[in-house]
């Protein structure tokens, strides 16, 4: 373990952990797990907030320490949310962060070495939403921390954090859910689908074994997912604003994938040259295996999984709830965080659904840290009574009409 | 050139013409363009209709006659609009479907032949969507057509109807475009390019050169293309009904393409399967290469390009204009349309905007025949007056306000 000598908000733990035999949902076992994370401030009892990351997220949530395994947009991928003085705040505050089994940046997955010393490859067990929070879980009884203040997570972050609500429904007093759902869409489902099928299609993939160092990597095929994944993230606004139709020049074509001479007539765009530069970077940084075992397990996620509904599933919660959701989001819908405030509300959860007006699509809720912030902050501290944080319901009452949440849809499509 | 002997309404041509030397808006010449068309109904002076396919679609536009090239979605693609008795009532009106430079059913495309009797691959030059509609023309020429009653397109088609309008202004009295618009929005621009990406990165592309008996298609690229077509094709609503996210069974997984141990433990879903099944089915019908050609014609039309504005651009169309758009189509929306409209309207031709509240997304054109035909039919004979054709603008006035067609986005995200 690394630990820097400094202020408390600004100390930072950073660790890799073997938490010794795991068995997973699936019911395999592997006889070591290792789980990577980092923590940021002092522990004094009662103020531990898990923060769960993202699909291609890592531990390295916060602009503090070295991030060491952690390049590109998986490092200090909260940093405007988490810190000293910031939203989650780090004076206050014992943020943890961990990487999710599956993952690549620590905690045992794919990539990383089997009891053989080989790599695991596609023979590491298949991973579930379940299986990150019993491993995070596993790590918080390392670290001698029972109940935790907050469970904060975005994304499919969001569903790990519904997750602890469901089976650690005692350890968790607060919880927010941002720009997430109780479980995916068929849209969502099929497009997550297409995605790994352009990585297994990669002759480069060749079954999962890539890890040689004479063996290329399927990068082709990762960027195509990586492209599918970034157009699910923007909304129609926010390329329209950032790219329109414009031309990235004629002829600037990279020369990362093969193309024919007739494309060299048409511009190469904006949205393009923009697609490209992104795939090409993700393809750097993170495992076309833990892709695959990623995505899945967010497929397979469904809260009411063994419940009759989702409330039901939220039934042993007794803390307080705050859900954050973005009209411009269409890989999560305001409509989604709507109707799983719902479920709190009939679970007897006292739950706050905080809309936030934006055409930045899913990526709002790493953009607008100014809009996220203020609920947040004041939800860990004064729970959805917080002063900068709305509801979808006037006290007390009924939902009221549709017009507080239905701007996402005109946000989304109008130009 | 084939023609069945019957009634007038069941008549049926098909055939493909040479049309001789033809230049490109690239510049580039071929010395023989040879265009695939089918004609249904018999022609009278002043009744004919031309239909412009959609991007995968053929000449094959009603169920009439052999489609003897023609298979799957591409045959007989319109059946429920064209023919006799229909909304475009093949009795009536002398109806004309071209396959457009590009495509692979008949007309010169990269499959074809060329010169040197070698197949043109990526050697054919570049096609805009006005190439398309100067082949077109030159095909009606040789018909010995001049003056068209009507232009009806849908999707890309519906582009390609414009370009009549901007083209041969005067040569169109009635004009049909059905769930298109001025042009394509980024999003949709990105989309595009990761589906080319796709073919272009599938190593039995190779560069386009893989028309040889001993050479593999590059059906995995185009696969994926095609599903990430479709997933544009469908909406929310309709993929919530059509799939949910219902499994196909476990170990169903088609053997069409690879997948890792770990799948196995996931439910292959609806979803996935149809995807799958579409994939395959399309890549047995079209050519990558026609593809690549296609989506870039389609990305490229912009109706104000050489213009100040999309009005400037339909100032010399003194006929009068049809546009029908879908509230639950996210490809080309209800407001792309409305502001098709607009110009219409500023350039003084006499439009009528029809929406259509349809949860079907995109293939509502497609599917929904009997919110189609109506409208279709009435503005055929009768015009913007025509007892079917709703407006988003109340006689005289200015537009209505948004409730008209902000369905569209409520219907495209709701659950």
């Amino acid at each position: 373990m690394s630990r820097t000598r400094t202020a408390p908000g600004r100390r930072v733990e950073s660790d890799v952990v073997d938490v010794g035999e795991f068995q997973f949902e699936s019911g395999e076992l592997i006889p070591n797990l290792h789980v990577a994370y980092e923590a940021y401030g002092e522990f004094t009892g009662d103020n531990a907030v898990v923060v769960c990351h993202a699909l291609t997220g890592s531990q390295h949530v916060a602009s503090l320490g070295s991030g060491s395994s952690v390049s590109g947009q998986a490092r200090a991928w909260w940093s405007d949310i988490v810190g000293p003085g910031k939203a989650i705040d780090t004076n206050d505050y014992y943020v943890v962060c961990v990487n999710v089994p599956g993952s690549c940046y620590g905690t045992s997955g794919p990539a990383s070495e089997g009891p053989d010393g080989e790599p695991w490859g596609t023979d590491f067990p298949p991973v579930t939403v379940s299986d990150w929070t019993r491993a995070q879980r596993l790590l918080l009884d390392h670290l001698g921390i029972g109940r935790l203040h907050a469970v904060v997570g975005g994304s499919v972050g969001g569903m790990n954090a519904l997750d602890w609500a469901v089976q650690y429904p005692d350890d968790v007093d607060r919880l927010v859910v941002v720009a997430a759902a109780a479980r995916l869409d068929p849209q969502c489902l099929g497009l997550d689908a297409v995605a790994r099928r352009a990585i297994t299609t990669d002759p480069n993939w060749n079954g999962g074994n890539y890890y040689g160092d004479d063996q290329p990597d399927p990068e082709q095929g990762l960027g195509l997912a990586r492209q599918i994944g970034h157009l699910m993230y923007l909304s129609k606004d926010s390329m329209d604003r950032k790219f329109g139709r414009r031309s990235a020049g004629r002829g600037g074509r990279g020369d990362t994938y093969p193309a024919d001479p007739a494309a060299a007539f048409f511009p190469y765009r904006e949205v393009e040259s923009y697609l490209d530069y992104q795939a090409e970077k993700f393809a750097e940084r993170f495992d076309a295996n833990s892709y695959l075992y990623l995505t899945r397990a967010m497929d397979d996620f469904d809260l009411s999984e063994g419940y009759e509904s989702d409330a039901a599933a939220l039934a042993a919660f007794e803390g307080e709830a705050l859900l954050v959701s973005f009209t411009g989001d269409w890989h999560f819908t305001t409509e989604q965080s709507e109707s799983l405030a719902e479920a709190f509300r009939r679970s007897g959860a006292p739950v706050a659904h905080h809309v936030v007006e934006s055409d930045h699509g899913h990526d709002a809720f790493l953009v607008e840290p100014e809009k996220v912030g203020p609920p947040l902050g004041d939800f860990l501290t004064e729970g959805v009574a917080g002063r900068a944080v709305t509801d979808t319901v006037a006290d007390g009452g009924e939902p009221e009409s549709e017009k507080d949440f239905a701007p996402v849809h005109s946000s989304l499509f109008s130009r």
